[in-house]
């Protein structure tokens, strides 16, 4: 398996994640997202993802996009072990908690809209960072209330392994603490994150731990 | 089952059309989204669901929330008739497509989005509606590639049968329209608009054939 990725999008971080607890080797390709105008527009990337977004995991022949396709991909081809339970409600429920993330707030303060909010509404680079700010906060206030509200509170999102739910907040931790958000208001949270890096599949597929890393 | 929805909510609209395909009756509870300050604000819809969004169904006392989630709960409960293949990599290939739109599109042209950038960046809404035409028009470029390069071309996004990506692209459609985009860049896409809406599960879950409509 081949993984398209930047070290520092927090949607290839996640594919990382769950790949290193699904126990896979693969090989990376680095797509620098700010190099030379961001590799991830060239021709030659556009023919792996006319998205022009990271990552792409290419298995089989086959391109895959979208991190969280790719990693219910992951748990069809290689359920063990499992990032979603077998209950169709309590899986709806991590869905629900990953897509809050994946949905709500991951796009919204992503590069390219980070971009365009900077040149079309010229906002200076703390302006930017308060846009930012803005969603993840509702984000994450609505998450932490998700996770205290659900029957199977534990040390993770959703009981005691790690989820999808697991593999999409602590990437978005890293975002906003970039951006400068007080996370002392998710205190459910940060003990998430504690036990989440305290586990090799996470901490391994960490930024700063990447070969693209700078 | 009872869904808490809103007629122009296209997240709600996705999740109609998948009951409707898979022949389940529901019951409505419409939560207007601009009467009031908004009703999805208030702290009644708040202990529903804390992220303040439409939709969410209930269902065997479970409150289960984002739309992308519901579907797939639905999925999982009623397999039939399918909204995803059992080929890992082909059911990959639609995830992927239904969450061009449920990431990189519809959240960033989402009604709370565009009342903050309209309030934030005091812009008009000539300039709200380039704001959404710009991330639609991303959005859908980029899923007319997806679907003319995949392998099982047929009459909807992925194949002869609709699927979760073509739940997620028909309310698209209405918000494309609502917002000005020209869609004549996108004759595959309305190809199999007109293939969908053939069909009564899709036409009847149109926005304006609610209860709730306006």
């Amino acid at each position: 398996m081949k993984l398209y990725t930047f070290f520092r999008s927090s949607a290839s971080y996640r594919v990382r994640i769950a790949l290193n607890l699904k126990g896979l080797s693969y090989e990376q390709a680095p797509i620098h997202l700010r190099r030379g105008g961001g590799e991830q527009l060239t021709a030659a990337y556009r023919a792996i993802n006319p998205q022009a977004l990271v990552p792409a995991l290419e298995d089989d022949g086959r391109i895959l996009t979208q991190s969280l396709a790719i990693v219910e991909y992951l748990e069809d081809k290689y359920p063990n072990p499992p990032l979603l339970p077998k209950d169709p409600a309590d899986k709806a429920i991590i869905r629900g908690m990953a897509l809050v993330i994946a949905c709500e707030v991951h796009p919204i303060q992503n590069l390219r809209v980070l971009n365009y909010v900077k040149a079309t509404f010229n906002q200076t680079d703390e302006q930017v960072n308060q846009w930012a700010q803005h969603w993840i906060d509702l984000g994450l206030a609505a998450l932490q209330e998700m996770i205290v509200a659900q029957p199977k509170r534990g040390k993770f999102c959703f009981g005691d392994a790690p989820t999808l739910a697991d593999i999409c907040l602590i990437p978005q931790l890293g975002n906003a603490r970039r951006y400068g958000c007080d996370l002392s208001k998710y205190p459910t949270i940060l003990e998430i994150e504690k036990h989440c890096n305290a586990l090799p599949a996470f901490a391994n597929a960490a930024p700063e731990k990447q070969p693209d890393a700078e």
